[in-house]
Order: structure tokens, then sequence, then C-alpha cells
């Protein structure tokens, strides 16, 4: 989004806070420009009577007041993405309460690419960073994006893992991405952020606020097919991911280990609760074929021929053709969810019948 | 049973190798005496129209022909159970394919005691072994008495525990129970015999054979309200003895560990078609407590009142009575299946409402 187009969204991100409130402007409105359009009487409900920022919108958005954003914006690297754009990612388009704006640092299409989010303790036992880093390079390089928080620990493993193995990598900030969190990750989000993408619901300057961690959190799940749980203690955080990503409808994936390490507890229980209980990264992809429905999924088994491929399957393939075509076109074509799409085109493309093009869009191979 | 009445059910079990086919008789003619009773021609479909099995059924038992059994059987330690007896273990009577005779070298008793049945590698980690033997001691102490196999490794750990604890054990053997296999385990048998029980369904003198392991396993299961499985590798005679307890009905749990540990695959997969994730024998109690229906059942939890107990337990409550009952006259009053009313009995136990008596019988405490 260019910055004049911006204004008005970040004009109304800011007097809303950006969750929930904007999201409800835009329901009962329609659009950005209904809201400015909107008469007194009708916007004064939508900010409990609350005069000030009534007449704020009234006045309309105003350049000035997003100095700091306007340099942001100038560099290429920086994007802002609304709910309301084809660039938004559907997955998370689908999840209760969708973030009205995305600040994007990075390479915006990989938004819309499969992700599997990777997840764990912030102290995690050096087997469980190796166990991160094990299943990040090899997710990375079945052709998934691993998403993570940037957070230290096993988050880091995960990250530097699918850099490292040349993948490509999502870091959900809980800060506003002109700032790193933690500061000691500046390094790695500035490799994320040339080989991959940060994204932040939160406006430019937003300072880490222990309220914002689950937010953030609903974000990572929110994004991805599914979330690796790889070392987690009870009441952690990444059991609140797993807990976001069950009642997403994504799938959980937990790593077992030993009954003595406090750090398996976390794991331990979510298998426990119905999370698929993994030892590598097969047996991930595999699962994610189960979901898209394949016959075979399992990585390095040969294309399945059109016998193998469903119904469901034959009928997207065709819908794909051999120009380049993004998944919301698929979603609408087909009738199918956008999490369906996505994991069955993952699937696809893993098995050579279509591949991925820049913009988030796939066409047909054969 | 006295040697006099062994002597027909000992030649029948030596005419028939003991298992299928004399169920088989069993079933058709009623009892034993109706076997020796019945014409050739009724006998000679069931021996495949072999004379000679016959000729001997029709002759009569001899009791010359089993002086080492006189000989073992005048040893006050040593048993014969028919399935027919009173004492016959209720679990094992439920299973498909229950042993006609059983061989029992200890207490008898205590084969209608609620059994937890301990199994796994043969080859076990240091980490195995002690986490068997923690389980184990656990478990005894909670009152339930561990059955294994008397083999190397995890066996002998589970078994050895027990007896250390002043808990109780069962061993199944899988030769007769003249002999021991594996001979390095000689002490560990004689050791179980004193404090717990060996039990076989074969004959005495019957070496060990690669075909009567499994069918060895089964019995492990059978007698036993569920299998923890410690640590197995994939394709192992523990994962047999898994199968046929959930063939069987009975609760499977299984211990994870590392995923980089080849003895945690077993227990893994184990998890993922369905077997319980345990951390601890709690965790076990607490399951076979669900299983019984007690709305409370975590070992320490207090003592449930009258409303805690749901209408079936009630019921069997006020079945049991101030003198001692036995098991199989709980199950012919209450129709429930044996499985169902021994782990109510366990619970029972375990909450002091009722107290084990000699004879495998229980009665109420309040």
């Amino acid at each position: 989004m260019r910055f004049e187009d911006a204004v008005p969204w970040l004009h109304l991100h800011r007097l809303t806070g950006g969750g929930a409130g904007l999201r409800q402007l835009l329901e009962q409105f329609g659009s950005v420009d209904a809201i400015y359009a909107a008469p007194r009487s009708e916007l004064l409900p939508s900010f409990d009577g609350d005069q000030a920022p009534v007449d704020a919108v009234l006045a309309g958005p105003d350049a000035g007041h997003f100095e700091t954003e306007r340099v942001w914006l100038d560099d290429p690297a920086n994007h802002l993405v609304a709910i309301t754009d084809q660039a938004y990612p559907p997955l998370l388009r689908e999840i209760p309460g969708p973030p009205p704006l995305l600040f994007v640092r990075g390479d915006m299409a990989l938004l819309g690419a499969p992700q599997l989010a990777v997840v764990g303790s912030r102290n995690p036992s050096h087997g469980g960073c190796d166990n991160a880093r094990a299943f990040s390079s090899q997710l990375t390089a079945a052709g998934l994006v691993v998403t993570s928080g940037l957070a230290l620990g096993i988050d880091a493993c995960a990250h530097a893992a699918a850099l490292d193995a040349g993948g490509q990598t999502i870091a959900v900030a809980a800060t506003g991405l002109d700032r790193v969190y933690p500061s000691a990750h500046r390094e790695l989000a500035h490799r994320i952020a040339a080989q991959g993408a940060l994204v932040s619901e939160f406006a430019l300057g937003t300072p880490p606020r222990r309220e914002h961690f689950p937010r953030r959190n609903r974000l990572i799940s929110g994004l991805s097919l599914g979330v690796l749980v790889v070392e987690a203690a009870l009441r952690s955080g990444s059991l609140i991911t797993a807990r976001l990503a069950a009642e997403q409808g994504r799938e959980v994936f937990a790593i077992p280990g030993s009954i003595h390490s406090p750090l398996a507890r976390g794991c331990h229980a979510l298998i426990r609760q119905g999370a698929k209980l993994v030892e590598n990264a097969p047996d991930i992809l595999e699962e994610l074929g189960a979901l898209a429905g394949f016959v075979a999924a399992s990585p390095g088994a040969a294309a399945p021929t059109d016998a193998t491929l469903n119904r469901a399957q034959q009928e997207l393939l065709e819908l794909i053709g051999f120009d380049p075509v993004e998944i919301d076109t698929l979603v609408a074509r087909s009738g199918l969810t956008p999490g369906r799409v996505s994991s069955m085109l993952l699937l696809m493309e893993l098995h050579g019948l279509i591949e991925a093009r820049p913009g988030g869009r796939y066409q047909r191979t054969s």
C-alpha cells in the first residue's frame, strides 16, 4: 500500500488501537471510505459516545501526523497490508478477530505461502534447540515457510535454522516493526527481513507489552497450517499458542521427551489433549498430506497420478490452470476454505503438480 | 486342585496340547466328566478323526502317567486351576481363548487381584529400567499387583522393584513352571514364588519355544486391567502384548522418551495409535479411576462420599455387603463385566470403602 493510500488506514488504526475497534467499524460501514463518510450520529456508538475520536474521524486523515510511517514506508522493504487487500494472507483472514492492518518488513508474498509455526520455550535444553533446528531446516527444505515469534530460545533456533538452510522464515513481532524485541535479536531480525519477513499488527513505536504477546501468538498460529511445539513447560506461552491454533482449527504437533524433563511436560500435555506426536519432519508433512486428503503424501513418494487424486483435488487442479492464479481466487472458485486450499496447494506443490509463482500465486506444471 | 481331581484335566491337557483343543472339548461337552463319558463317535471329530487320542480319552485318565505333576503338586506352593474353578481369574476368563488350565506357583489368590502389566524391551536403557522400577514400586504401593513376563530387561526391573517395595508381583512364564527361563532369573523366580506368583498355561517340562511367547503375552495382558509399555523398539514383543491388550479391551499406557532413542519409538507408535501417554504412576491410577467411573480418583484424594459414587458404583457397593464375597459372585449379581467390576473394586479399595480378603474376596469397611 502506498503512503497516500495508507494514511486513512493509519489514522483509524491509531484512533481505535488497531484491533477489535477497527474491525467493528469496517464490519459496520463496509469500507474505510464509508467510515469517513459516516455522520457523527452513526459513528458515536462505535466509540462508546466518546466525542474526541469521532471529531478526529470527521476531520479526516492528515498525512502530517504520520511522518514516522511515511519515512518507514519509503524503505522499499516495508509494506502495509490491509485486510481488504488481495495480498492479505488468506489463512489469517479465516481466524476469529483477524488484524485489520499488518506491518510487514521483507518479502510480503511469503505471507500467503504455506507456513508451519515452530514455537517453544525461551529457555530450551540444548537438545530442544537441536530439535527445533532439525525440524526447521527439514520443513523449509520441503517447501514450507517456518513461522515463529522472534523470541529467545526455540523461536530463535527455528528462525536461524531456516535461514541457514537457505529457506524462508516469518517472524511475528509483538512490538512495532521499527523496534526489535528482544534487542539481542537485532542481527537475527535483519537476516529475517532480508531473507524472509517480519510481521506485526502493532503501530510503529509500540514497545513490548505483556498483553500484546498472546495477541501476537494468535497471529503465529493464524498464519500457519499448524503449530509445532518443540519444548514447553506447563503453563507457558507456547501452550497458549497451541490452544489458539486448535481454536483456529489448525493442526497441533508436539515433540515428546523424557518424563523427567520439565520442558517435555507441556508437549506431553498437548499430546494427551489430542496434539499429534511427531518424531521428525516427515511425520508433519504426512499429517498435512492427510489433511489435504492425499492418498500417499509422504515426501519422496512418487508424484500421484490423476488416479490418486480424489475428486476435490482433481477439481482444484483443474481450477488452477496454466496461468498463475491467487489463492483467494481459488477459494472463491472452489468454495473450499482457505485452509483446505492452502494445504492442498502445498501438497500439490510437493508432488510437483503445481508451482508457486511470485505474489503468492500458483500455476500447473503439467 | 488336589492331584486326584487334577489327573483327568492333566490327561486331556496333554492329549490336546492344552489350548484351543481342550477349550473346544469343554465347550462341546460342557464338563470334563462329560468328555470322558462321550462315545467314540462324538469324540472323533474333535480330534480330526485321529483314533489314538480318542482311544486314550476312552481308556480314561491314569494317575501313573503324571508322576512329575504328582510330585510338583505335593509342594504346597504349587497349584492347578481349571477354567471351571471359582479361583480362576475373572479378567482372564473374559479374553478370547482363555487357557483352560493354569499352573500356579506361589500365592494363588493374587490371580484375582487387580493387576497392571509392566512390560518392555529386553535391552532397555538405564533410564528405562529406572522408570520401570519407579512405576512398579508406586503401582504396588497403590495396591496393584505388577504382572510381567520374567524376561530380561524391563520385565525383571519391574518384578524386582515390586518385590523390593514389599509389593506383590506375578510372572507369567512361557515354559513349564518346573523350569526357569531365562536361567539367569532363577533367583528372581524364587523370590516371586515366595512373595507373589508364577503362572503358566504350559505343561511341566515344556521348554522355551518361539511360538509360545505371544501366547504367554496374551496372558500377561489378559490377567491385567491394563498394560504399561516402558521402553520398546518398533516391531518388538512388547508391542504385540500392547496389541493383544487393546484387542482384549484393556487399557494401554506408554512412557514417552527422546525422539532420538530407538527404544522410545515403540511407545510413541502406541501413543499415536491411542495408548495413554503417562509420566507417572498417578496418571495410570487416574485413568483406571476414570475407567471405573469415579468422579475424583486421584490417589491421595479424599475418600468419596456416597454423593460422589455414581449409581452403578453405589449399586455395586450395596451388592458387596459386610461378608467377604467373590468377584464372580459380584459379576453375576451386578450384570457388569468382570473387567468393570475389577476396576471398580480396585478404586473402592484405594478409597478405603472395601477391603480385599483372602481368596480374592472383598468386603465393605463401612
